[in-house]
């Protein structure tokens, strides 16, 4: 048997045991992989620099051993977020609702764990203690497939993980780790629907497509973000600056960072110049068309291709539009439907704006950088789902679970 | 451009329009269409009846040839729901939850429709109506595939749709099908996710596999049903033997009926006897294992594989367990996650049952023909999930949603 097949099937079993953990039992062992983490940081701080020496090695961009490394301040940020977690409350065995019909049958909704997930992800070994964690929390087991890149860190925190659940009566199977990184076994996985309820890809654009393309087992489906802030004729001119340089520079590379300023042709006439200087005092690339060639210095001119691109870094583009309707069709035609935002002081547009805009998440006067599980209040974040069933937008633990109906009865048949 | 992609695309721009329809403008369409279809009855019997003749000289079997068959009271029925459907609560706009940041922000999720809905479906014309009036009640554009056995009732049946939309100011493209029936045609809609937000497949579990395999589209699954009734030491005989007959006899045919019977030894020591006379007297040919073989007349031996099959019809396994323990691990291993009950006097046996199978519905002491969107007082039911994302079990309107974060500030940034 492969190792996949033999680990799916024990998680399978663990998933049985994982589903009637009582929340205390689930948070004592959260709280002790907590404390193992603290414990054995030497051990795979040790592991972690096979990792990065052999990344050095292969030629690892800087970005991408920085993502790798680990230090003392990340195993301790793995381990105080482990407490918070405990702090949030259980979605298991939660009552969506119940009702009685007239033959007077008692139907209720729980809230159930969803069984087995697969997490596919690239080389953040924190993904590791972080997936580990929300799927302990909802009484799921968990399969993870890491990067090659990261695999000594990984098994190193997959240890210290089943190490604790040991101690805390847990299956040590909740948690495991494939230690087969080819990429014929992550293709297995995306049809393993016997023993995989889920899969859920963490990491960037090719590797969700990858997923989501191949895989016949469910996904939970983290997406791009090709995000917009519309400014409009009645925009305050200081908070719509603001908001802009904010949603694009305060922290460039993630997906709640916008690539796109629309602004109403009003607008520009009067403060377009100024939101340029802005950006670009900012060290920020602009990329506009022809109204925002004429207005500013060293604009590059926009080409189509633009208006789809997901920059991630200091670069925008910047387009003048006629009205909200002009800007709506523009952001259904080329957003990722992640989050996007409009300034303006007209209840008519916002009202238009959030009905007619297709995205997780619309924002009026305000950055698109709030979307995220902890800015929304949630406590902790699964990622943020741009698909439309099951969980979109910031997803909190219970996008990590599913219902099940329960029906008493007293010999009730039809 | 290709009849497909013509049609996907407008079907997207009339979604944008649905979106916003109010309450009132969609029940007026579903009554207009109501209507119509008694207005034109006529023509579409005439049409279907070129499907029938045209199945007759195919060879369409008997059960198929009645699937396919409209007459009066079957076009009446299709009116009447549609008019049933008009009294529903409107899911669209309602607010699921709304509560403030810290910092000011106002977050609401509101439901919204899921955009586009490919529905492929087999030689039902009645699903036609169906699957229309449901999308059209959730501010869904649907784009159609029927069989092409059912062509020409199905173009009749839209044509009749479209005549009343018209009336009724919604865009013709609400509703659309897909002439081309072909089957490269329809594997070009399982790939087709810049178009088609959602894919439905409905029928047998042949077709339901195919798209769920070849899907990158995401899929609301409807899944089949290998249900089983299992009887306990504690259980009452009567109702025991009323609510396995009423499974399996009422209806054998749909996916809610059971396949399995598991015995508890100590009831089958006093009562099996009596449960394998009474399933007989219903004409139920019986699978049984060796104590059952025992205990009756006329059992064909079980093998493995009769353990995993959906009969769907008046055929049934039959197997003496030794406690609820094994009967959950059977109905893990062998159930398809629809339907379970447990017949049982004992709270502990019911708790562990309904907690530890893994299925959509538990039943306890009530027959497992009650998994539908009708009897749980839905009022609708687009099919029965037995997939874990989105939705299980019976699928009401809200299934055919999707949400969306509206977040309201005064220039707060990150």
């Amino acid at each position: 048997m492969s190792e996949l097949i033999e680990k799916a099937k024990k998680a399978k079993t663990a998933a049985a045991v994982l589903a009637k953990a009582s929340t205390e039992q689930k948070n004592k062992a959260l709280s002790a992989i907590s404390e193992q983490l603290i414990k054995e940081q030497t051990f795979i701080l040790e592991e972690n620099l096979k990792d990065l020496q052999a990344g050095k090695e292969n030629g690892m961009s800087e970005s991408l051993l920085d993502r790798l490394k680990l230090n003392v301040q990340r195993i301790q940020d793995m381990a105080d977020a482990l407490i918070l977690l405990t702090e949030l409350e259980d979605p298991i065995g939660q009552l969506v609702e119940e009702w009685e019909r007239p033959n007077g049958l008692k139907i209720a909704q729980v809230r159930v764990p969803l069984g087995v997930i697969g997490m596919i992800y690239e080389a953040r070994p924190n993904v590791t203690v972080d997936a580990s964690s929300l799927c302990l929390k909802t009484g799921n087991a968990v399969l993870l497939r890491g990067s090659s890149t990261a695999i000594h860190s990984n098994k190193a925190i997959v240890k210290v993980i089943q190490h604790a659940l040991k101690g805390s009566n847990l299956p040590i199977e909740a948690v495991q780790l494939l230690e087969d990184t080819r990429r014929e076994t992550a293709s297995e996985m995306f049809k393993l629907n016997e023993y995989l309820d889920v899969l859920i890809p963490r990491g960037g654009a090719k590797l969700i497509q990858t997923v989501v393309q191949n895989s016949t087992v469910p996904v939970l489906e983290t997406g791009a973000g090709n995000c917009h802030v519309f400014i409009d004729e009645t925009a305050n001119p200081n908070m719509a600056i603001e908001i802009a340089i904010n949603a694009k520079t305060q922290r460039p590379s993630v997906c709640n960072a916008i690539e796109n300023v629309l602004v109403q042709k009003d607008w520009a006439s009067n403060h377009l110049g100024e939101l340029l200087s802005a950006l670009q005092e900012k060290d920020v690339q602009i990329h506009g068309d022809e109204k925002v060639q004429q207005t500013g210095k060293d604009i590059i001119p926009a080409c189509t291709e633009d208006w789809g691109t997901e920059f991630l870094g200091l670069e925008i583009a910047v387009k003048v539009v006629e009205n909200v309707g002009e800007a709506i069709a523009h952001i259904n035609q080329y957003g990722t439907k992640h989050s996007e935002a409009i300034i303006s002081e007209s209840v008519e547009n916002v009202e238009r704006f959030f009905t007619e805009v297709d995205a997780a998440a619309v924002y009026h006067n305000a950055s698109t950088r709030f979307t995220d599980g902890f800015e929304f209040g949630f406590g902790a974040e699964i990622g943020i789902s741009t698909q439309k069933l099951h969980a979109r937008g910031p997803m909190g633990l219970p996008a990590l679970t599913s219902t099940k109906y329960t029906i008493r009865g007293n010999g009730q048949i039809r």
